[in-house]
């Protein structure tokens, strides 16, 4: 293993246990990955069915462009491992990470109707890479669930090319996806969209009693 | 004691400490219990009347198949021991875990007239034991509550034969059981059921309002 | 300072710090007491104006039954110290906890003109001393807040007496009081009461959305 | 650096972690900021971009008082570290904190129109420097967001003038600044102005379904 990969490993660990005593990764859900090397495609990817409150560096696999592990581990890599590689494809993200929190679960069902949730007027939003002031508008798409990976990944594929502004996606009653240059900057996308989320959500139910 | 029950002992303390961090089981309640031998049966049970927080591996008790300490431990097993026991038979789990939260409490109340939760269509429901799709509808059967043990214990094991997919029930105004073939499992079973009561309550809340 | 002070500032200020990071004593505010001796009357008070979530063991205060220090420290006991004393000889507690939660605060406004709160049918009571079922009926009874310390005493003292099966009581906008035989049944008290009252907020939102 | 410098930046990047873990700064949100020395102007400041969870001490910037950095680090400091050096010159104050909440978000928001929050009535505002009693009214101004710092800087001078007993303010869907004499008081009015917003809009919530 590369000394990169190693790096990579401990940061995606400490995400993963931070995230998790937030309640965005219970019971085994959601997945992280960073990429270690463009050519040719190695990720680090989080194994399938770990606790990520006890998920440790050693246990992220590397991965290539097929979601097949080149390491000698034992794991077996996430199920949604086509979603990230075609993010990585597609947006030349240096890492992705994928939560399932109350509140993304709750707008992506709430808004699948209107097929997205738009995001504007918000501080927290320059905290987007490329958004220079809080009157943006931000669209997060929602992709309908399903099991068919390889054509989740079509959806998401399409997706992303039909919102190339879009900093992230919600599976409908799954979850949310981000990504970013760097792990950093992904983990500082996830924050923002879940905060966002959240906030819009408790606006809407407070409103109607002032 | 054997060097399995040890290891189930720091593991259970471990989860005790988690969960109370979370709010599950605040005021000492709640209780916890993992299988160390199946014949004749052996399980590390938590004690009555400790804090949870600051639960402690040699605190665990080691009790038989009818709740009676085995070991020279001073402490006394928790009272819901027999509903611990049934569990394991009829289900032959590898550990039980019982939750106090806000939510599971919520919802053990306001649906009880229904006797029980419908949960379905949730992606996090695919980290269930056997369930593959997101497409599942799992039924959370609710029993009314009662300090009359040996009953309830029978209304459990009745409860379960009834419903043999459940994969956990609650108790009305009380709290949750679920459990798993191994403890891991049982905390991911927790963790899930958790999650899903909270964002359907919430769900709930908000949908009116949007 | 005897063995005993030691022992219990140390739990004092481990209390203090878990309550903090629940946002329970948030801004300097609520403050916890255990009594050392009984005759004459020593408790170990929390100083005034202290971070709760960084109280150090050797902050704590040794006070007399008139709330003056009896030790050697330069600090202030809690400005609240005479209805710590006056809990203390009421009820023969061991130790008095007063927090300042959003929940407790919320039903200390809203139930004020009725007076108290009750609270029954929950499994949760049982974790209140002496409670043998989960059909008790628990009266929290709310006392208008005041700055006049000697007066709020007296009501305080007027309260328990007129409530002699109360384990807590609430001060309008202000806070809980609880207390118990020990520290730990003290913190399990708190622990119970804050968990009831969110429940039955959050059930009382909910229930309107069904 | 001066010994000074050096505690406030171990105290800041605390109170950053601690406030990050309340969900308070995330995505790189928010500012802290503590006066080193008076004459000529330093300020210990947060720099740009940074996770607050995991900022350390040395991260720290020293600016003067036309937010210019005078050590040699490479970092950029904050966007509106004019903002923290007005509120230091108006108010006198030795430290300044700015953070992102959900409740504070939602406030400044909702009563923008208004102009400002009132908060009166609450035992928690005698945490508020200068405070006597819980019958004090505080009025948090609420101030239009603006990516022109210059120009925000001035409307913020003029607020501070307008409102010389306000213990802080909002930015409107951006987030809420206070500040104190010493680095711990700023901390605390934070946690105080936090927990009466998130407690008001809870009650506003809940009262309408009792």
């Amino acid at each position: 293993m590369s000394n990169n990969f190693q790096e990579l490993a401990v940061s995606l660990a400490a995400i993963a246990k931070g995230f998790h005593g937030r309640g965005w990764l219970l019971g085994t859900s959601g997945n992280l990955s960073a990429v270690v090397q463009r050519e040719p495609l190695r990720l680090a990817m989080s194994p399938s069915g770990i606790d990520k409150g006890e998920l440790t560096p050693d246990q992220l696999l590397s991965i290539d462009e097929n979601a097949r592990i080149v390491s000698d581990h034992a794991g077996k890599p996430s199920d949604e491992s086509l979603l990230h590689i075609r993010i990585v494809k597609q947006r030349g993200a240096g890492a992705v990470l994928h939560t399932h929190s109350i509140w993304n679960t709750i707008f992506s069902d709430l808004y699948a109707s209107e097929g997205g949730v738009k995001i504007e007027g918000y501080e927290m939003l320059k905290g987007l890479e490329g958004v220079r002031t809080h009157e943006h508008s931000e669209w997060l798409p929602i992709i309908d669930n399903s099991q068919d990976m390889p054509a989740l990944a079509e959806l998401v594929d399409q997706t992303l090319k039909e919102n190339p502004a879009a900093h992230g996606f919600l599976l409908r009653r799954h979850g949310l996806y981000s990504w970013g240059d760097t792990l950093a900057q992904a983990k500082r996308h996830i924050e923002i969209l879940e905060f966002l989320l959240e906030t819009m959500g408790r606006t809407s139910l407070i409103r109607r009693t002032m």
